[in-house]
């Protein structure tokens, strides 16, 4: 069923439905298990661990062989830090894994059209799914969205509608176009979580079936950081796994709505004031989610912590000279774990475990224009 | 060994070496086995191949996860066609399997510094896997070279050089510069064609076991359509198929020098006078390897087929449509396919596998200008 977390009212999922009727976001309770170890079947997607969607059994999986992505080691603030590379799922971020399992659903419901807002990637993802499944789709993105994240969900074929001002008022625009077809976001959709939790899964599943200590990760809607924390506490209860991972959020500097209700030991999130940031992926002022992000926080004995815009560039930097390429809101959570070193938070036995959530390649643009144009490092020739 | 196919001389692989002494290109003779199949141990890589690579066993993988990836059903010119999402590489592109096999061999030989020459994508793989060996690394590419490719190859570390003029001018380029460095160059390595088998690996263990029919793939300097050919006859020989699928080897018609080669039925591939084309990344005026290219063709039973740019631009927009976002280049061997249907060449009960090499996102400027200011298909709003 799907459960609202704040008026605690149930209802069944047999009926397309995205909010409560008082408005809140719904939390899924999916009657999912995790009783078996995943079959090989169909080795290469989240499919693998389809028993713990919840889904019914004639939901037909919309798959692009999202997950089972890559997990490397790199020295990062002078430890060893566990990096999953997610921006190797296929439209290029991690967004797949919930947009996966969403579309499934909404194409079960026989949902014909979607809209959604995105800064981007959730966009791409879910123009692409939309794609496959023969779903039309709308996506609202701010004016100041990355050029190759525009251009990828245009070319799926969905309807860009790219609206002035800030990520909120995209949001605003989306809603208001919503009223006469299906607001599939990844902000809202509880079945998008479902997806996002087999990131947990594959990582345990990457170091032999234990958890790491730590997950640093980026928070801005908060689908990652829920899914994460969803996903190590089925494991938990499955008896996987022995304890769940101690989750470190991180925040841009110019948009921690997050870290200020951290800070001030609040149950939700309020609104602040943004500015600019290379982390367009998690300027998120509002997030719809607030109140599950910071239970998730507290109940992992977790932190958060913000960047500023440098440290997210040079991360950006450092992360492509030991090869790994993503763009900058990718950047900003390895970004934190220098303070996390100086905070003296990481025991030396410890094993820290990052995702890394968008290509490099989304960001050509910023990336041109930071390295090359305004010449901090340049000493290549500018690319073009 | 090294064997040299022009003069027969063989060498040890002990001592670093690019070419023959008398400058033809050289092949590998590795004494590699595909006895077992492969191990779960390391689910995702290439290197649960590693028998089959005739590598010492005391070097070590310089890997980033490449290779594992999906293998999709869409429909191309009204057939149900395998599409295996080789974009979903490390760095964007199926470079990486050979990159990955021949930095780690370049690693054992303790070389310092490499140069290459590319169109791109090849440059940002090589560049990326220098950087995981700690390999220093100069990269030739032709000023037309796409942005997200130079960026790319920048960021990674390497010393990126832009030389105006054609794809040839650049390869003269980087052979000057390879007189005191190490000419690294995919277009030359065997090693580098020892990583690329294992596509064909993978597409067999996806199909549980079979080959398919024909595998349509675009040609420019050859990696892919020998790794392809070469791992398809190992399975062979060992017994794990009982075709070599043919080879569809797919040009543009503004640089089809294999195409001229084949339809004269010539042994060797002279060079031709090219234009320029959306097929970046296959505009070869003057492959190196195009004896061999010639052999595997034949060998199999192949046939070649020229594309023209419309229809490059048409299956890259169609294949988005359906999901998969790729570079033009990557579009223009499925492009070929309609031709293949009317030419009564693919019977319906055969199956045809095609590899997508290039991700989108590394041509954003390209598919911006081409679809977004020309006004040619924009019902969208430009995407910037």
């Amino acid at each position: 069923v799907f459960f609202c977390p704040s008026c605690r009212r149930r209802f069944s999922t047999s009926q397309p439905r995205w909010r409560c009727d008082c408005h809140s976001y719904l939390l899924g309770e999916f009657n999912a298990s995790l009783s078996h170890a995943p079959s090989g079947e169909d080795q290469r997607s989240i499919w693998r661990f389809r028993e713990s969607f919840g889904l019914s059994g004639g939901a037909r999986p919309v798959t692009l062989g999202e997950g089972s992505t890559p997990l490397v080691t790199r020295r990062i603030a002078g430890r060893e830090v566990l990096c999953k590379l997610d921006y190797l799922c296929p439209t290029g971020s991690y967004k797949d894994r919930g947009s996966s399992v969403m579309i499934t659903k909404l194409k079960e419901w026989g949902i014909g059209e979607i809209v959604d807002d995105s800064s981007g990637n959730a966009g791409a993802s879910v123009a692409a799914y939309a794609a496959a499944a023969g779903i039309r789709c709308r996506i609202f993105v701010p004016t100041s969205t990355s050029a190759g994240k525009a251009a990828q969900i245009a070319m799926y074929g969905a309807d860009l509608v790219r609206v002035p001002g800030t990520r909120e008022d995209t949001e605003r625009a989306a809603l208001q176009a919503a009223s006469d077809t299906f607001y599939a976001s990844h902000n809202w959709s509880p079945h998008f979580l479902v997806g996002m939790k087999t990131v947990a899964y594959e990582i345990v599943e990457q170091l032999d079936g234990k958890a790491p200590d730590w997950v640093v990760t980026p928070v801005g809607g908060g689908s990652l950081l829920l899914g994460l924390y969803d996903g190590f506490r089925d494991m938990l209860r499955a008896g996987w796994i022995t304890d769940v991972p101690r989750i470190a959020a991180v925040q841009s500097t110019r948009c921690a709505p997050v870290y200020e209700a951290w800070r001030k030991n609040l149950c939700d999130v309020p609104a602040v004031a943004k500015g600019e940031t290379a982390a367009e992926g998690i300027a998120i002022a509002a997030p719809v989610r607030g109140r599950s992000i910071l239970e998730a926080i507290r109940g992992s004995k977790g932190v958060v912590y913000t960047v500023e815009e440098d440290a997210i560039w040079q991360m950006t930097r450092s992360l492509a000279e030991q090869s790994l390429y993503v763009e900058p809101t990718a950047a900003a959570a390895p970004a934190a774990i220098s303070s996390m070193v100086a905070d003296g938070l990481l025991q030396a036995d410890e094993r820290v475990a990052i995702v890394l959530t968008g290509i490099g390649l989304k960001a050509t643009d910023k990336i041109v224009e930071h390295f090359f144009f305004e010449g901090r490092r340049g000493n290549n020739a500018p690319p073009r």
